[in-house]
């Protein structure tokens, strides 16, 4: 049995559904992310992997799609 | 020589520069487009054409893309 790690982040800047397309892309190319949940509204974003992520990993991934980690 | 069509519209709902370029695409598909300008904070989209364009094709791209001409 394979456990999950479940990582939530605040994201600033997101203002609709592209914003949000554009930072679940960018995470889920980060290996071992299995699934991103984003809410615009809060800037809240539920990262899912199978491992734990390297924390430069990820806000590189939001920057990356044009936002920032907060 | 040639002259353009210049026309400005309103869009309702764009609130970044990825709703900006969804319009834009959809507008540009538009046949006799060759300029689409959008300003995101207004709401203005002007539209540059090398003919009239039916106001129907128009409403049309906007929708398509996901707002309203308002």
């Amino acid at each position: 049995m394979s456990e999950s790690v479940v990582q939530n982040y605040t994201v600033e800047g997101m203002t609709c559904g592209h914003c949000a397309a554009s930072v679940t892309e960018e995470l889920e190319e980060i290996d071992g992310v299995v699934a991103v949940e984003v809410d615009v509204t809060t800037g809240s974003v539920t990262v899912t992997s199978e491992q734990p992520l390297a924390e430069a990993d990820v806000q590189a991934a939001v920057v990356e799609a044009g936002y920032r980690v907060v």
